[in-house]
């Protein structure tokens, strides 16, 4: 691991995503760029090889017979890249927390080099992790909403709806600062995962966007809302709603997709279930675990219905899916067909989707494609 | 009443409205452009005087002694305004379904009109008769929200998701057609609910709107979908959703207003609730006759909390307002001050409105004004 | 109308009712046993005839040619039945609000004297009046359930959590009085609604009962609280939970059965809801006005699904089926099959439910059958 | 571990419950009582000694220097007394599953064992250690809901609507049969967890209850259902009632508890939720993670408000908590108050909740005291 020391807060969720299968150990790290927190924080984790450097991880882990087979990275997203290329030209399989890098140029140059170094890249969208996701795509792809005319995201959070990076929350800070956070503000932090599930779900191509970002926070160089309304390949039209200041919300993440036979609704923060309306009858709601749902989201279920599972668990099934490939990988045989991940692809659209957002919005609401 | 003969939908409930309170007596109706149907909804409807035209009526009813005080127009669109013409040039109170007008010229004429006849002009945008819309709007008057920074509402329904004019539905045919609707479909007949709403809670106004309308059913010429991103004084930013192809919504008028302080939320099909959730506190379920709500709200309540109110009880709070008004003016008197409802500045606003979405819209999403 | 004045909260709701459909006129009342507050509710209300006593409200009524058809009864429990007896030997329909009595003996004379007179006779159990508990109902006699096992009922209220009635409220007072109640408190208020509704909806016999009454507040003579236990012919069992000291509920009814096919699930404040649950298969909101549903529901619902009805709508939905009986009384011919309201079969259950509660309690929770 | 081979439920939920904090590490297992598959699982599972009886287990591990300190008893309830047996004789510290024991005598003779080896005893009412729970009864001690009048709480299921222990379900066979689940089916399943919540979160002792425990499934010898009624010291009334053949239900635990100043209502299936209404005002939302919570539910957090935990999690905190004991212990201090699991007290009492109820039923409801 490299990131996720003291005050981290996804470091330690990667951590116990990956032990709740119990298919990883964390055997090395480098939990800060500071060598003193890095010991302090390993000691503390009880990590067998802590490093004060990420170079000189890669390289001393590259070189062991025992040494680490994968990596996560779990550092502010400027770091994404610089950490990434240094694993993976030593072959070492890449977990990376999102978006894929500062800006698209610097993705593209990350995609390349992984591409030749051949190893596996994972990127942590986590949300598409939760069986109730996996079992809405799964409904999309066997047709069962008809042709797709609608696609409503909001991601809505008020953490950030008072100015606290002024006050040195680490959190804030560095996602509230151009230099470690690129250009997008709540855009990156979150839009992005809004936009990752829309895709995931509904599998079209976004043709067009329109953007109106705004920044409400006093000082506030990046955004921290933005309306995204969108154009899709086939016809359907949507919309992203993102804000971290959208007083009294959490974690609303909400995805509703209406087609012309049926329309599906989940929320985040009630990930256990799924609506499901067919056009003129009652409203169903599908729940994790129960019988009757698609092989894709019954394999991910750990405890019967009714016994909810959560955050963690949807992210430790990513975890589990990059643990089938990388074994897969290791016995020279191809990974099993529904373990699923986002990966390269779906890091350089979202920093595509970043950069057009930034475009649009700055050309006030022209609307743009992916392409830059 | 004018319109609201054999099946139709608003007709009926404005009677409902009218009645629940005992302040109306239906006496007079040309309840059809076709006389003969007239009489018969008539007959069925007990109504002492039936007429085969408008302007009959009017006449009619004005050269009586025991004549009408105030007509109600439930029409399409398009016959809004020479109805009201009709009736208020002889100094009859005009009680008007929305939009005002066919188009915003149309409007503006029918406005001066009714300034210079001094009468009493009721819109029903009847969702601001709910007590716990009241309640909202009296909360973000008291300053309980704070700063306003975003705005949220979406109204969705789903009953033309199939192009059920091409096999005649009443209801939806005058709605689809550009003669008897303006140019606004979903736009007109649910947008302008949509708008209205925002205003009546929040009071901002508007400063610039970017749309994208949309026609999914086969051969419809008028929008059945829109989004719009919005603009308002004071550096508040929103979205007005609105769509009548979302397979599985009834009736889904949602509006959440988020401030500084504090957020609320309300949805239409669970009327009777009101959320408010102050930044960095739990969520509150403020329920209409309880305790602790503002007069606004507390004086529009019949029965006691948890015994539910709906759409009825909610638009005949207009029709209670409206006959306050009309008593105070027959008794030359001012009416009361928390008696409320939309009329003519709201009517021109919301034609303004479906303007700005046209033009918007038509420019590919140009951030426009209201004023043309 | 019998009852009803100033202070008075379900005559209001009976008047409402009554006048929503347009099928009655309110002409002649006594609103109070004191003559003068009776004239002043009658001038209020805008009444033609007033009187100071319902023996000579009965009397002059039944010799008039004009005079009342039917009587509305909305007193407290111990006037019912000589109000009833009042009228009905003069041949005038009742419409009575619940409980049927003070006790059972007298509520045994009411029917017998109601039958010789072979007058209508309607018991005001409002919560049958809401079309999706005629669905549930519809749904229970065509089998969708199954076999009945488990009937779970709760009505639950807080406003007698404090001893208001010591502060004089005047609802309270009547209602904590045994004189003017009869032996139960909260039991003869809201528990026989509870025991209505589960016999309405699932038809089946009540076997035996076994009860535990608590009075919570201070110096109260009647019951506030209590739980049954219930078993039902054929097998099923069950529990009511009637309580006016369950700090939070508003008007908590809610009733859920649950049958070796399928489940129900209703809430009173949600009451356009019913939930189905088929064993093995997702749980499915059922809305009213929205295809699909029984034409004993159907029939009922004035506005489309999404728009809401609510307990006013409810409850004239009685009214609209007892229109329905008296009319065809009127014209010699039967009443229309699927109008439906409660009487005095349904009044002397209720009483006798009422009475082995309290036999049952008095006992110490041994089981009793209503059969005294 | 002993127990949770193949085809086990709980077994998997225990070892995902100690890993997740990363406190624990599974070196040595009894799997099943038949030796090739209890090695086949510990296989599986990569622990590394494995054992063909539990009694064979205790005597080697309690010989090892590196034995184990600590045992998890995840078999069907007949075994729970002699496996704890053989190994808190040995000091080995025991984490059992509920119920404690066979019978209640059994369940004394095992408390009396363990009290004299002086072991840690933790008894896995796993729903005690969700943080809204620990939430609740932090309200509750500090007096927020005054004096508490009402606890109902139910727990309802239906995986055994259906005969499925005929067609051989392994989970369902042991449960419905006397040998190996004692004298209760659902009761000492489920209708302990629920006794268990009542008690943890309101600290009232129970005086009396009277108990209709009923078998609905063909030829099932031991219950499937229960309604008790509840009578607590200090006057508080209430209900539990249990079910596993109700249709629709998936795993329905839910408490409420109302006092004269408060309402608590909290669902298992939405656990990161509790609902508190103060007497008079509006029902709130608290949250998990949010600010103003409990020390000793904010301790128990992993991952921000808005991002759910679950099952899994709320298990995993009681593993952390017996965590921090045995290391106290070790370490020869005492445990941090705020640690906190059920163990022997408990599990006496709920043998006593079990037999209290059948004596109950089967004395036809007679009121009984959890004291034989």
């Amino acid at each position: 691991m490299v990131g996720g020391g003291h005050g981290a807060f996804i470091g330690a969720v990667h951590r116990m995503a990956a032990r709740l299968d119990d298919r990883y150990a964390l055997v090395a790290g480098c939990f800060s760029a500071d060598p003193d927190r890095s010991l302090a924080a390993a000691a503390d984790l009880g990590t067998a090889r802590a490093y004060g450097s990420f170079a000189e991880m890669a390289r001393r882990e590259a070189r062991r017979k025992d040494g680490i087979e994968a990596v996560a990275i779990v550092t502010p997203n400027h770091l994404h890249v610089p950490v990434a290329m240094a694993f993976l030209r030593r072959g070492i399989h890449v977990i990376c927390d999102k978006p894929l890098a500062h800006d698209l140029a610097q993705a593209r140059r990350l995609a390349r080099a992984a591409e030749q170094a051949g190893v596996i890249f994972a990127l942590t969208h986590n949300y598409t992790g939760y069986p109730m996701v996996r079992q809405a795509r799964a409904m999309v792809d066997a047709g069962e909403l008809g042709r797709i005319r609608l696609v409503q995201v909001e991601y809505a959070q008020d953490w950030l709806a008072e100015p606290i990076e002024q006050a040195g929350h680490k959190q804030a800070l560095w996602r509230t600062d151009p230099a470690q956070s690129g250009g997008g503000g709540a855009l990156g932090d979150i839009g992005t995962h809004a936009f990752n599930l829309a895709r995931f779900v509904t599998g079209l191509g976004l043709e067009g966007l329109c953007a109106d970002l705004h920044a409400f926070g006093p000082g506030r160089q990046l955004d921290d809302n933005g309306h995204v309304m969108l154009r899709f390949a086939g016809g359907a039209r949507g919309m992203i709603w993102f804000s971290q200041v959208a007083t009294g919300c959490e974690n609303g993440l909400r995805l509703r997709v209406f087609g012309t036979k049926a329309a599906l609704d989940w929320s985040q923060e009630d990930p256990n279930s799924l609506f499901l309306t067919p056009l003129g009858a009652p409203r169903q709601r599908l729940t994790r675990g129960s019988p009757g749902l698609a092989p894709e989201a019954a394999r991910l279920t750990r405890v019967p219905a009714g016994h909810p599972e959560g955050y963690v668990e949807g992210f430790a099934n990513l975890y589990r899916d990059i643990a089938e490939a990388i074994l897969a990988r290791r016995e020279g045989r191809a990974a099993p067909p529904d373990a699923s991940f986002p990966g390269l692809a779906e890091g350089l659209e979202g920093m595509a989707f970043i950069e057009a957002c930034l475009r649009s919005s700055q050309r006030n609401g022209a609307w743009v494609s992916l392409r830059a």
